[in-house]
């Protein structure tokens, strides 16, 4: 990969902090466990406030741990200059995950001076990515404001 | 349309109220307002849980509410004999919503004997659905189990 | 809707004629039927070319159809100043269409600046839109090069 | 991955060859490249029938690789008792390819009794899967007839 990020786990977590404190309101419950040119891990500690009928993680909150940790591999290798805004996200729901610890692959597909394009992998933090028990797969556009000084 | 619903707004806000309490944990926020062939509206009264920096009605919560919105046009065409699965949506971002009671409109595409296809549109309250002041779009497959006996 | 076309039928006709002349290769194929504010209508008549085992038009075929029709309504909106390129398509295959005259109806639900966003529905040239006979119905993202001069 | 294929290279091309002769008309294109379990790998070698202005491969044809690699890829691994229907397929455009060989990798990301998921990434056939040069990328849903005997 060709891609080089410019902040690190601890600049990411202190950004959310200050930024997106409702993210974690009701306690942290998302988590940056790596960050690698091109690809970043997020793990998800879900909890009753995630949850739907049969004891499953429900849909939206597959939703949004695609779509956070989509946003932050861009923030990653852009930097807190601009802030990057979901145009479009696509996500396929593959095996119903029960209540555990999931994580979040993300690898950038493309990053141009106005889109960026993200792939999303989620899956029992005690499987590996890209294997028979990914529980969503999502891809996603992401629209980088023209004030980004790159 | 030559879809015919087999459950009144009453049946579905009663199903619900029965199957997806947690939907309204910390005050009722979502509402059927309509049910028509082939067609629903349900209306969203955002609050403090739904918003995103700069007064936005958040990404999830739109994803949330064209899934949920979905996921009733099957069940009051169907019934509540077996519980559709989201298997896929996809979903456009269009506008940013302030913080304003949102309709999701809700158009059944094909209900086959496996599979359900919607399309969903969220804008505004005091708006016209297909206009230019939609601020998201999804389509949606759903899986219809194999135990629903229709 | 807000659109105002600036091209006419004839215009396109004959913009695609100089500019994309292989699109009907093997004889005429594609009509633009009708530009009104913010939607367009193509005409597509389908031959040997198009079809797949069991008479039926094929999905690539389909897919071409959409994606073309979907660049004319633009095309016809912001003229032929800068050509816009397909960044996203998400396609829902919804019943097969026997080998007859198909319409593809787009409407622009997003104008930005950058990004445009259009629905795109096909269906038989003798049913309706939006109806119960629909082939298939996509979204698609199309991104306006800065160089259009708007 | 816990994916057996159970059709060599050689049995699919076969398959191809008898129940798809139109694909590969004007001269063979596509090519199976290879199976794994869970994998399989196609060769386009695209000529003029493939061009859009620029010298680049048109957008249709990347959509009909995408879906054709993956039909081959659940073909290889359920046989050819049923055959698979494209019910949903999203594609990201991500670079302008050039005229030069193209490889398209598709991995089963879910092979149910009904529904199969697949991921195609398209690249030039110089460079490597999931890099930096990927020109396209799917996510595709087939269903499986019930007439499947598996």
């Amino acid at each position: 990969m060709n891609y080089t990020p410019v902040m690190t786990v601890d600049d990411i977590n202190q950004f959310i902090e200050t930024h997106f404190p409702q993210i974690n309101d009701g306690g942290q419950c998302y988590f940056v466990e790596s960050i690698e040119p091109g690809v970043t891990i997020m793990r998800l500690e879900p909890d009753n406030r995630h949850l739907r009928p049969g004891n499953t993680v429900s849909g939206p909150t597959l939703f949004a741990l695609a779509d956070f940790a989509a946003y932050v591999v861009i923030l990653a290798h852009i930097g807190p200059v601009a802030l990057a805004v979901t145009t479009n996200l696509n996500i396929n729901f593959l095996r119903k995950p029960t209540l555990q610890p999931l994580l979040c692959k993300c690898r950038i597909m493309k990053l141009g001076k106005r889109l960026c394009v993200v792939e999303a992998d989620i899956y029992p933090a005690n499987e590996d990515a890209g294997g028979d028990a990914s529980v969503a797969h999502a891809t996603a556009t992401y629209s980088i404001p023209p004030t980004n000084m790159r």
